[in-house]
């Protein structure tokens, strides 16, 4: 790909500085110039080498950019949408690591109408339930799905832009509708988190709480694992996907409830069928998914 | 440890196979003998040098027998209890590793009343979403816990003997009563791999299943990892331990319909509050619980 003059990383967290160490490790960018809300990650993120500058002002960060990463939490878009619609020069390609889309693209389309042909939505799969700039890395994209999902304004070209980018990085990259996106994700991403967040909060709060931890073991380290991730990150998720992630927080509502029944009328020839479906279908997925680590070991 | 002349294992999965492996590895048992419902799993075990025998009787296994492991799926102890009973000497060491133990205590009781000095329960914290012989691994106790939960009846050599045969599988031993032990254990394992097994569940019944796994990241393969676990002993844990479970199972319930509730009302401040109480209690627990791998990663 041409190299990137100016990237401008808004929001230098896990994210966003694990895009800029890989396309500074492939040495496809000349400057990276950090931006966000508060000094401290802008500073360790400078001092990690993971930015090369930090922009006090939208003005100053925008000035030459030749690519502009949006990857702060998505509660922030539209805020920080309406910040750069000012300073935002023609040619400049705007993109987003939100893993959200309707939220985000709606908030393009109330402050950056006069850019869209070069705003380009997209979502990295990827993640890891430590947050800000120390938990950067290079390697976080490869072999990842980059979810890219176009707007019909869109020029091909500040596509292509957006989507070398992340193959630069190493990810696989897909399309999708902002509308499937979201529905395909609250089911196997924001709901599980949910699930997580809800199982550990529940079980913190009782008198017995350090009982109960000293008790469990890897199969609840693995189950709660992502309900170690950045909690205002998945307040925004959660919110700006709610419509979708209610619908399945019902049906696993509906799912416990059939469980329930089970348990209570002790039939066990429905719940070893439930669980013999769930066990093949899971160690299917598993094996396919991380060849190299069989049942997700 | 003196060491055992010929250890029974029945069940000889990844639970009973892995304490043989342990205890032949440090040349502390003579003969290990395996017995069981199903010839496969017995021959593959002696194939793999898991055992060294195939008994086809308890008659047969018991015969001479030092210490007598009862390692099949929980919903088995009653049946086994029963058939173990008019072939068991005096002075023969009998333990399980049963996740539950009200259950297999009453099952003792009913059929064992003349050994209960000898007949230890107690259960081992380990395990891996892989089930059967080829799962079996000398090292899966190393540093876990195993939890005893002795009889008042309980002689305090058998005692020791039990505590002693995990001691050299690199156990740590702990004691509990059998109703806090199955209280705990529904809370940190079994419901979190009943709310595993239902999301697959739901997932996998779904038209676009296909489509969801293909989207499903390492955030989904850990929180489903247990849901991988095998069905006919997660179906027995579940019905043992019903009474336990449903408890959790309906506490949890009303944390999700309090996370419903925020979600519906688009409650930003109280969604991120349980998510940092979540994401701090839980990152506290794994970076102490499992210090070489902080985070759980």
């Amino acid at each position: 790909m041409d190299k990137i003059d100016k990237l401008v990383v808004c929001g230098v967290g896990l994210i966003g500085g694990s895009v800029a160490l890989a396309l500074r490790r492939a040495r496809l960018v000349n400057r990276i110039v950090g931006v966000g809300r508060r000094p401290e990650p802008l500073a360790m993120a400078r001092q990690l080498g993971v930015i090369d500058e930090i922009a006090t002002d939208w003005a100053d960060a925008l000035d030459g950019a030749s690519v502009v990463l949006l990857a702060m939490p998505v509660g922030q878009m539209d805020a920080v949408a309406a910040a750069i619609a000012p300073h935002l020069a023609p040619g400049t390609i705007v993109t987003d690591a939100g893993s959200t889309k309707r939220d985000v693209i709606e908030a393009i389309y109330r402050h950056l109408g006069a850019h869209l042909g070069t705003v380009v939505p997209a979502h990295p799969i990827a993640g890891a339930e430590k947050s800000g700039p120390a938990a950067a890395q290079a390697e976080l994209y490869r072999g990842r799905k980059v979810v890219v999902t176009p707007l019909p304004e869109n020029t091909p070209e500040a596509v292509a832009r957006v989507r070398e980018m992340w193959a630069a990085c190493g990810a696989v990259l897909h399309e999708m509708s902002p509308q499937e996106h979201d529905r395909v994700f609250a089911a196997v991403s924001h709901l599980p988190h949910l699930l997580a967040f809800g199982l550990v909060h529940d079980l913190a709060g009782r008198a017995n709480a350090e009982q109960l931890f000293s008790y469990a073991a890897s199969g609840f380290r693995d189950f709660t694992r992502v309900a170690g991730s950045h909690p205002e990150m998945w307040r925004d998720i959660c919110l700006a996907n709610r419509h979708s992630l209610l619908a399945e927080l019902d049906a696993y509502l509906s799912e416990l409830a059939y469980l329930r029944a089970l348990l209570l009328d002790g039939n066990g020839p429905s719940l070893e069928a439930v669980f013999a479906d769930a066990s093949r279908a899971r160690n299917e997925w598993a094996d396919k998914a991380f060849p190299a680590t069989p049942s997700g070991e």
